[in-house]
């Protein structure tokens, strides 16, 4: 490829999940021979995203707004939170519709083998939004060993206030995670949660 | 997704090739979690590249310069012209680095199914730059049925010029597409090239 500048966004787009350096090139192409119209637009979409993203200081939504939308949004059930390991689950949870409380993003899950704690996740801003009250806490963790631990260190965290714990119904296939499923398998885990325990 | 803007940038990726909605939704979480340092570098790579691009006037490479890296090198031995379908082929070969003297993109190939008549691609100025004084043309068309229909096509429009006309050799496997393929495969094929006809 001749100019450093198409060289350097190659790098730059082959950086991204799902592209690698070949595909990068191709997509490079495309942005050049379409560079009166995708190009300005993916310009115009990364350049309107950039200086808005913000962590949302009540559930750690990433969003344009803080509060995100999803918690300043009147018609949420604020005493309804769905606790997530990361923001590609809420963002797959809220994809479906299925869900009309709020969401916390705990950043992470419990694990020994990569040395994350309870200390490193957003629990005690979950503890203090309970504490506050709250009516049910759904732990939306993955379905794997990890998540399933977590949803259980949550729980015991969680038994001495005055609300309802369930979890995701185990329509979920074992060793899944909740950004690759389809809906309906969403819409079936949610419909059929359950008190933990 | 919650924001309009974060559901804009997901459209405006879904759109490369390579990625789909739902690699793109990842793409943008990766950039959204990434905000400090792959994102700025995307943006830069693109913005240094959207207001820099040209299409070269003597072979129709897209570059940063007008005359692009290749034409203007004086390294480059501008009395052999590689002939290619697409600044995708181009570029392939380019970084193969094979091939040492310059390039002419025809922007397609001849194809009575889609249309594509010879006044559809850029042969004037391949005849221009022949008639000024060139000692090789090499016919580096992909190795389709309508590749090689136009390989013939410009071996007969050049055949009154005093010149070499080579063809890659069939190194290339048939129906194959010349940025498809391994540096291996483009190397035998460059160094076996052969006289048409």
């Amino acid at each position: 490829m001749a100019s450093q500048e198409i060289e350097t966004l190659a790098s730059a787009l082959a950086r991204l999940p799902g592209l690698g350096p070949r595909s990068a090139r191709r997509a490079v192409l495309h942005l050049v021979k379409k560079r009166e119209t995708a190009l300005p637009a993916l310009l115009d979409a990364l350049l309107s995203v950039q200086d808005t993203l913000e962590e949302c200081r009540i559930c750690g939504n990433v969003d344009t707004q803080d509060p995100c939308g999803i918690c300043s949004d009147p018609r949420r059930d604020a005493k309804s939170i769905c606790v997530v390991e990361d923001v590609a689950d809420l963002w797959a949870l809220d994809r479906a519709k299925l869900f009309s409380g709020t969401f916390h993003v705990l950043g992470g899950r419990l694990s020994a083998l990569d040395g994350v704690r309870p200390e490193d996740l957003a629990i005690p801003g979950l503890l203090a939004r309970v504490e506050a009250g709250v009516d049910e806490v759904v732990l939306a963790m993955n379905a794997t060993l990890e998540g399933q631990t977590t949803a259980h260190y949550l729980a015991e965290r969680l038994e001495d206030f005055p609300v309802r714990i369930t979890q995701l119904a185990h329509g979920l296939p074992v060793g899944g995670e909740l950004d690759y499923l389809d809906e309906g398998t969403l819409a079936q885990a949610l419909r059929a949660r359950r008190p933990l325990g």
